[in-house]
């Protein structure tokens, strides 16, 4: 028998917000629990243990039953986010799903490896810049993408000042196969607060500007498209 | 000799702001010129024949000369816009540009097809829905289809209403092989005005709500990120 999951919410179908599958429709898993505390975390709901006991204990099943009426039984990609959703197991949920024709994506920051990120579609792996104030350990992050394989495996990192993005030159530099994504941060994260969208684009141009003015044309460029239109409100 | 070109404007580097590539890195090669006349057309100065006196007339080699300039010899991709490219001949610049590792994209509506497609990394096909008062040669863009290859070939439609809507369905199901990008129509586009970004966003949000209850998962949502960052302020 499986293990009881600990999900902290699982809404949609609505559309990836940011990364590789921007716009495309998915239904959200978001697992509670994680290894990290980024200062700037926008899913703390999800991540401080103070919140465990508002996380559902779900199997394998009944998560997919969820995902399954919420789809209306109709293929889309399913996102498993966090938290940290490497420190579960997610296998039977991917396999309950690919049986059905949906395909299965998972974001981390890449500081547990599963063998279950063998059987995703693609994994996100998004290590921590420092002003996130963690640490990346970049032996576990190889073992991520080891388990993974290069071919099912992005980079995705949140850049909130200048040196965030030279460290992400620096993480572009080692991982050049790898596609990668980035983000400007978003300092604004009380979701009982409306977003400043003048404020949320200027963060976008920055990045932008500053990526064309040092001709680092490698990595694409994306905002999140959920705080633009819903800001910080949960299950959207 | 080849032919010069009659180039609207070349600009960038900056990212592309919709579509398949959205956030990629690329310079704008935009060529003057339409054999269209979209009611909501947001380049009407590379559109209308009023302005073709403004389209400066380029040698291949000139606006080459001029893409690697902007673009400090780096590779990136070229976003060969319009107007409608496929009126003119695009080869030679292609030719130069992949000789030095630069990629091209093209985007046209898909009323003229050119053998030059085939060279192309991307074939953005736009057909144009009902709300632009024109009409879609479905013979010519399957041309278009075979003469970039189906591999290289996706789709981009823009939505203004529910009629767009329903007829981006019937686009979607007549090619169930290509990629398909959906994105709000964007009806303010006056570039001396301000973009209302709350409206903006509400659109997308419209889209996304509209796509998610009919379960009709295909498509990417995408909104057009240059209109939210800079308005329709040009060259940018």
């Amino acid at each position: 028998m499986n293990a009881p999951l600990r999900i902290a919410e699982i809404f949609g179908p609505t559309i990836q917000g940011e990364g590789a599958l921007i716009g495309e429709a998915t239904v959200f898993v978001r697992a509670g629990g994680c290894d990290y505390r980024c200062v700037w975390c926008d899913s703390l709901h999800a991540v401080d243990s103070e919140n465990r006991h508002q996380w559902a204990k779900m199997t394998p099943q009944q998560v997919w039953d969820r995902v399954h009426d919420l789809s209306g039984g109709v293929p889309l990609t399913v996102s498993i986010s966090g938290g940290n959703p490497a420190i579960q197991d997610f296998a039977p949920l991917i396999d309950l799903g690919h049986a059905q024709g949906y395909r299965f994506a998972c974001e981390t920051q890449g500081s547990i490896a599963k063998p279950w990120f063998a059987d995703l579609d693609m994994l996100v792996l998004s290590p921590k810049p420092p002003s996130s104030k963690e640490f990346v350990d970049w032996a576990a992050f190889d073992a991520c993408i080891a388990a993974a394989g290069a071919a099912n495996t992005v980079l995705k990192i949140v850049i909130f000042d200048d040196t965030d993005y030279q460290w992400a030159r620096d993480v572009a530099t080692r991982y050049p196969a790898l596609p990668l994504f980035i983000q400007p941060g978003n300092p604004e994260v009380d979701p009982s607060q409306p977003v400043d969208l003048n404020a949320a684009t200027a963060r976008l141009e920055w990045l932008v500007n500053k990526a064309s003015t040092d001709r680092w044309f490698t990595p694409r460029i994306l905002p999140q498209l959920h705080v633009l239109i819903w800001g910080n409100k949960r299950g959207v």
